[in-house]
């Protein structure tokens, strides 16, 4: 079995990442999503285990210290995390696995994996975020100026990913990112047996 | 205007590499195929300046020695060679260039456009070739072993390229072509001025 890739999926809050590797799951069967720890409690609709870990600040505290996560990182206030375990449930089924992470995630992931497919998504505008913010209807002034200002130093970090998608077009956005994953399927690093076997082949 | 893209793709004789770039340049008017020159006579059905510039040995060697070649070689007794005023023309006009060479002129273009995209197609199996060669009725058995023998060199060398697509079913293999183009496309290092410009937003 080719071993799955790992991908790494980061965008500003309100930029759309969730709506866009939820579809892209959809239409593939072979990705998996790995679910974070995190302390924040639930939004309306998210589910314990699909959504997240919803674990309490001592429970995700122990599993710091006992050195479980493969990132972990404050953001606005509450710790998300990835833990190894869940990575290694996923990749052992033989998935690709999809990492959704903010930026500081983003890096920390890129230093354990860097073999992995990195991709930014970034809005048509910082207004656009605004708007979709303010949408959204969850978030205090506050917290959305607060978001608003973090969105502007997360995209300053996109050179970092290799690839780069827009999310003006929701359809193209999704199309984008499956086209990035079936390519870095494709790496021909990913095959030397095959190669090996072809030029072998007996006449 | 974002520049185009430059995209090398080399298989064995055989494999089928024409069919499936014609397929992929069909579906995409930005794709703009890098017409070669060569010394052999026309097959039926190829015309001057669309298949290939044809020329005599003579004006081929004048163009050697003038250094117009982004690169040539020697192929199965005749000579085969990409200008750099045919990539010029390309590039200038905003255009995706499609490189379709052996191995060798890949080998060549990878030198002198480091950053250039790069597809090794392969056969299902070496048998697969041979049948397809012997089906296309325009080679006779020597020309047809010296191929053969030619695919597998040519086939080892494939790690050399970023990506390796498997040619046995023509519908994927096209689409797997084409979800390499459309990621390469969205390299983060081709967008420096567009994350630029939206840190740089005015809130």
């Amino acid at each position: 079995m080719t071993k799955g890739i790992l991908a790494i999926l980061s965008a500003p809050s309100g930029v759309g990442k969730t709506t866009i590797i939820q579809r892209v799951m959809a239409d593939d069967p072979n990705c998996a999503f790995a679910v974070s720890h995190t302390t924040r409690t639930p939004r309306k609709g998210e589910v314990e285990g699909r959504d997240y870990y919803f674990v309490d600040d001592q429970a995700f505290q122990h599993l710091v210290a006992a050195d479980a996560f493969a990132e972990w990182a404050h953001v606005h206030g509450h710790r998300y995390g990835t833990s190894m375990a869940e990575i290694e449930r996923l990749a052992g089924a033989g998935h690709d696995v999809i990492f959704e992470v903010d930026f500081q995630g983003g890096r920390a992931l890129m230093r354990r994996f860097p073999e992995a497919v990195t991709v930014f998504i970034v809005p048509p505008s910082l207004g656009e975020v605004h708007r979709r913010l303010v949408g959204r209807g969850t978030d205090d002034d506050a917290t959305i100026a607060r978001r608003m200002h973090q969105a502007r130093i997360e995209i300053a970090t996109a050179g970092e990913y290799r690839y780069l998608v827009v999310n003006d077009d929701l359809d193209r956005a999704v199309t984008d990112v499956q086209a990035i994953l079936r390519a870095e399927r494709l790496r021909s690093i990913r095959f030397p047996e095959r190669i090996r076997g072809l030029v072998a082949e007996p006449t």
